[in-house]
C-alpha cells in the first residue's frame, strides 16, 4: 500500500515539475475560462533563459523586404516587434507571422481569455506577450516589467491592436486582477501596434503595477489577468465567432 | 445689450474664479451623486499654502492626554494622525473630532460620493482627506502625492476604517477613476487606522497612480475619485440610513 502511496506521489510530483518547467505557452480551460500560461520572453542581457527569443541583428533587419517602402495601405505601414528584446521591423500585415514564427507566440482564440505570466521575479527588462484573434482583428496583450526608475521595477500590461488607431477605437478591452478580496480592473481602447509600447507606458495608457501591487495579486510568482475585449458601441464588428 | 452681457460675464468670471479658489471643503450633488471637492493640506516643507493645515510640534504631542496609556479597549488604542504633515497622537475614539477640530475636515455621509481632489500639481508631499461616515463606522479617504523615488511622485489612494483591523474586515470599498472612455477600479477591504498609511503604501495595498495615470483621468487639475462602501457578506451591519 505504501509503495502504491509513494508511486503515485512520484507522479504527481513529475506531473507538477512538467507544468512549471515546459518551455511551451500552454492553453488550457478551467470552470470554462480559457487560461493561457505565458513563459517570459526575456532582453539577451539577462542571459540563459530556457524561453529566449531570437533577437535578429542588423544585418537581417535591412532583408526584411516589406520594410521602409513609402506606401500609404495602413496593412503596409511599417512598424517594430513589440518585444522589448527584439529589433524586428516590417509590415502589419506581416507581425502576427512575425510573432507565431520567429517567438513562437500561440494565437488564441475567444474574447474572454486568462493570461497567466510566470516567473513575475525575473529581473526586469522582460516582456510577457500572447496574440488574441477575436471579433475579426488581432490583438497583443503585452505585459513588460521595467525599470523607469532604476531599482524601482514595474509592471505594465496594455492591449494593442493590430491595425490602425481609427481601427483600435472600434474596440474595448478590460484587464482584471482578482486575489484575496482585493480586485484592480483597467478598461480602456486598444492602442494600435503602430503605436510602439515605450509611448503607451510614457503615456501612462495602460495598468500599472509596482511591485508590491504584482507581489499582492501574484501566486507562487504567477500573476493571473482576466482578459476581456468587447466591440465598442460606436461600431457593430461581426464576431468571428 | 453688450454692457448687460459683459455684466454677466464678470460675474460668471468671477463664479469660477470663487469656486477654484475657495479654501473650504466643499460637498455638493450632482446627478444623485454627492460630490465633495477636498483640497489639498500640504506639508510645512511646501510653506504658504493657501490650504495649510496647523501641525503640532512635539511639545504640543507630549502634551495629548490620552498618549501612550497602555489599555487594552480598541477604542483606548493610540493612533496617529493620517496625515503626512501632522505629528498628533492619540487614540482610535478621538481622532474624528482632531481630524474635524484640528483639520476641519468635514464628515460627510452616504455610502456613494465622489471625492474631487484639486490642485493635482502640487509638489509631493501632500495629502487630500475626507472623513465619511456609513453603515454604523466612520472612514478616512487618504490620497497622499509622494515621492518613493526622487524625482518620480506617485499618488496612493486608500480607504482606512476607523476602528480595528477586525472591524475592517466587514467591509468592503470600490474607488474608480473614469475619463475618456478609460476606467481604473480598486476594490478591497478597508485597512484599519491603526495601520499607519505609509505601511499601506509598503504594501502596496492601495491604489496606486504614476503621474501620467492620475494626468490621463485628471481634469483641468482636478481628480475625480467615485467611492463605494459596502458592508461584506460576512458580516451583516445595520445601515445607518
Amino acid at each position: 500500500m505504501l509503495f502504491f502511496t509513494q508511486c503515485f506521489g512520484a507522479v504527481l510530483d513529475l506531473l507538477h515539475f512538467r507544468f512549471h518547467h515546459c518551455q511551451a505557452k500552454r492553453v488550457f480551460s478551467s470552470a470554462g475560462q480559457l487560461i493561457c500560461v505565458v513563459n517570459p520572453t526575456q532582453n539577451l542581457k539577462n542571459g540563459s533563459s530556457k524561453c529566449m527569443v531570437p533577437v535578429e541583428n542588423s544585418s537581417q533587419r535591412t532583408n526584411q523586404h516589406l520594410c521602409h517602402q513609402p506606401v500609404c495601405d495602413p496593412q503596409l505601414t511599417s512598424c517594430t516587434c513589440p518585444l522589448y528584446s527584439c529589433k524586428w521591423e516590417g509590415h502589419l500585415e506581416v507581425i502576427v507571422s512575425h510573432l507565431t514564427q520567429t517567438h513562437t507566440i500561440n494565437v488564441l482564440h475567444g474574447t474572454e481569455i486568462v493570461f497567466l505570466a510566470t516567473d513575475m521575479h525575473l529581473p526586469a527588462p522582460v516582456d510577457w506577450i500572447i496574440t488574441h484573434s477575436c471579433l475579426g482583428h488581432h490583438f497583443l496583450l503585452v505585459l513588460r516589467k521595467q525599470e523607469k526608475y532604476q531599482g524601482y521595477p514595474q509592471f505594465f500590461a496594455t492591449m494593442m491592436l493590430i491595425g490602425t488607431s481609427a481601427q483600435a477605437q472600434n474596440f474595448n478591452y478590460k484587464l482584471e486582477l482578482n486575489r484575496n478580496r482585493r480586485r484592480l480592473t483597467w478598461e480602456s481602447t486598444p492602442r494600435s501596434v503602430l503605436d510602439c509600447v515605450d509611448s503607451v507606458i510614457t503615456d501612462g495608457d495602460c495598468l500599472i503595477l509596482n511591485a508590491s501591487v504584482a507581489k499582492l495579486f501574484s501566486d507562487n510568482g504567477s500573476l493571473a489577468i482576466g482578459i476581456v475585449i468587447t466591440a465598442s458601441k460606436l461600431c457593430a464588428v461581426e464576431p468571428e465567432n
